[in-house]
């Protein structure tokens, strides 16, 4: 039985697994700001090291339009599935620094969790699926499937160039499904199992006034101020009703049906818990839908940052030249984000105020929605795994966020995408003091042994179903 | 006549009195920041010792709850009316300090400006008053009227503690009128008396939603953003006219007579030439007004910072857990700042959004609105002045800016203020390289002599009229 070497490899290593992550963490690999470049390339030649150390081949750092992806294969289970395992190195930036408790690039343990930025997302769960596959080889020499690794380091920035690398190698990258380590589950007390997450397309709107900072003293009432006009252009983005309020922006979309609506209505959802947990008073949103609904069936448009004139202590009567704010929205299935961007963009150039003037800058990564059947084999399996190890049937659930590698594979290599990341999205990605639970490390490496001997035991053909296809953009 | 006799000293000693003002612009006297202290009380040495070496008496340096006082006299002139100078000792800091041709502490001349940190704002014009003065003393030993001296070291901290002082010394400050050093000029090419200056009060908003920034695809569209929030809150702030949309705003206001209007639209200004030196397309602001009653006679709310979320390189889809905004106001005859910051605060709190919470802190310092009377007979004597030294009628302006002086002279001594100073509003201060015209330096002086000879020969009395008591807050 080699799944239970694995599993028995797997826990006399788990500080040793454990260790590499810390090592992981320690590299900042931040993929949104380019002075972080040198960390991007530490994090990919560290997993390039860390997986031939692991006995996979063709281990490769290959270049993209952007930061590199880190590939490997491992294809000597003659007749048996390929899966192409998906996972991401790159992590957001740690600001503001301020509020992290421990140094953000310096994994530190507090009550069994990690802290560290990418702890979670995704360098926890990645070096889980990693020590599963490592667990295998380590004690048995061999894998129950074929698998190729697909790691890169843009996830942070929308995926940027990906599409473009798999579209290059279609060949090359063929599989009968992806199993991503990305992918956050919903919640730590449920296990569950995601079938879609929105697109993601964003914009920065410059609001221009005079060609230098004025006295608003001296000049205050005679000129327009670039802070009004960006306050009224971004104010009038939303209906009162909370609806988004750009022409054409809900138009096209794929009405939920009711088995949908139902199944998230029948879901364990305990709303005032969710919301003490972030510190909110009350769900706000789109009316005519429910909270949970508004997250995962519904796009929006929110305003990620603003900036312009004077930040300090104190006052400082200023005017200031220009002003400036980044949007991005969640889309949904039947949202294309070019049409979106061009509707934002139509949107904000028409209302630009008097004595003004208003630029927009896209930006380049967009991502398309995604949805999988809930019938896919290998979602059935990833079911079953959960139900084995939280000995309570799993949920299957959907994700406001946005993971752009579902849509990319099941457009260029006409494949499904399976979720099956063991962070929770209760655990600060993308704020301050990110963490991983220890014990969710322990779980995701189990899983995944468990996950893969099943999958070797299903014909190759069965995961296809569905899928005969590329899906058509 | 001691007049000529004091014109001919000044001629004599003009660059003795330029190398003063060199001395004088080299001490860092910055108010605005706590690291200048040193320079702060040198200043205020610097400022006594010229005095007293001038033949003023009873000199001293007082303390306030801020930055000292200077204070001198010169009482012999009997029966004579007494002016009460005022000046300001205090600069701006000289940041960004790369943006200098030459140190901002070493006054440099270029083409016939002295260029420095406060040539312009206030030293200059205070040297040329002390130098009018001096030269009388020097050249007659007397003066043709009374003089009191106060020059304050927080004018660019808006005056914080000069209101409490005056009001301490009533009796002690009387006089029949201000003339103050302060006040720059509106042009260099047309000789003006600035009759009213706007009021001010400050404010910061913060809007706060959840308890932490949260990410935008995971909790979009369940939770409000205090960004949206905040740009929603601003923009309700002002009508599509351009007025400003806080209930009660305008109520009290002092209708400028026809003959204000009149008097404004007749003055010489080029609102392109205006427009292309700021750099804005357009004039904008509040519908049914000049662009120059827009800046002086109507009051206004401006934006002037903003801040929330991510404003870094690239994107973060974050929902921020705070947004922050800082508004002033400058504010016109008929209306209290503690009034508006009330009105402004309470549209504020009344306009929450849902899911939100908002919260308004007030800047301490507050200046009331001035004005005083075209009839004063000082300032008519300013005009006649000023009509003799550039050959043309001198025109009676207004200004949008803040100086806060005039009406707590009013309040707290009952007598009108003029602003008779030689710079003009051109002159960069509060930027870099600000400078000071060097012949504006000798009609400063010569301004000066001419005018204490003026009010010499009018009677006490006369500049008491509309006066009798101390202006109401």
């Amino acid at each position: 039985m080699s799944a239970s070497e694995a599993q028995n490899w797997a826990i006399a290593h788990h500080d040793a697994l454990l260790d590499v992550l810390r090592r992981f963490v320690a590299i900042p690999s931040v993929s949104t700001d380019p002075s972080f470049t040198d960390g991007i390339a530490q994090g990919a030649v560290f997993l390039a090291d860390l997986l031939r150390e692991c006995g996979f081949e063709h281990v490769a750092i290959e270049p993209t339009g952007g930061h590199p992806v880190v590939r490997a294969d491992w294809l000597h289970a003659e007749g048996k599935p390929t899966i192409l395992v998906y996972g991401h190195y790159d992590v957001q930036p740690p600001d503001p620094v301020d509020a992290w408790q421990s140094p953000p690039f310096q994994a530190t343990l507090r009550d069994n969790k990690l802290y560290g930025r990418g702890v979670s997302d995704d360098k926890g769960p990645m070096i889980a699926a990693v020590g599963a596959l490592a667990a295998y080889l380590g004690s048995t020499g061999s894998l129950p499937v074929n698998i190729k690794l697909l790691f890169e380091g843009e996830e942070e920035v929308s995926s940027a160039h990906l599409d473009q690398f798999v579209a290059d190698r279609v060949d090359e990258l063929a599989a009968d499904f992806v199993l991503s380590a990305d992918g956050a589950m919903w919640r730590v007390d449920l296990p569950t199992v995601t079938t879609a997450c929105r697109g993601l397309c964003a914009l920065e709107i410059k609001v221009s006034g005079a060609a230098k900072d004025l006295h608003s003293g001296r000049h205050g009432g005679a000129v327009a101020n670039p802070l009004q006009g960006l306050a009224r252009l971004l104010a009038a983005l939303h209906a009162s009703d909370g609806s988004v309020a750009v022409p054409g922006f809900y138009d096209g979309i794929e009405e939920p049906d009711q088995e949908t609506r139902a199944s998230i209505a029948a879901l364990p959802f305990d709303e005032g818990a969710y919301l003490q947990s972030v510190g909110a008073c009350e769900g706000v949103g789109e009316a005519g839908w429910s909270l949970l609904e508004r997250n995962w069936l519904r796009p929006t448009l929110e305003i990620n940052g603003i900036s312009g004139g004077y930040a300090g202590p104190g006052k400082k009567t200023v005017i200031p030249a220009e002003a400036s704010a980044k949007i991005s929205c969640r889309l949904v299935p039947g949202q294309d984000p070019f049409d979106i961007l061009n509707k934002v963009e139509h949107a904000v150039l028409n209302a630009c105020p008097r004595g003004l003037s208003v630029s927009v800058e896209r930006e380049k990564g967009v991502a398309r929605p995604f949805a999988i059947s809930r019938q896919h084999p290998a979602l059935q399996l990833a079911m079953q795994v959960l139900e084995e190890i939280y000995g309570r049937p799993a949920q299957l659930v959907r994700m406001g966020a946005t993971i752009p590698i579902g849509e990319i594979f099941a457009h260029r290599l006409g494949i499904g995408t399976v979720f099956f990341s063991f962070s929770t999205a209760d655990e600060d990605y993308h704020a301050p003091n990110e963490f991983f639970r220890v014990e969710r490390m322990r779980d995701g490496i189990r899983a995944w042994i468990r996950l893969l001997e099943l999958v070797g035991t299903l014909p190759t053909a069965a995961f296809r179903e569905g899928f005969t296809s590329p899906i058509s953009r």
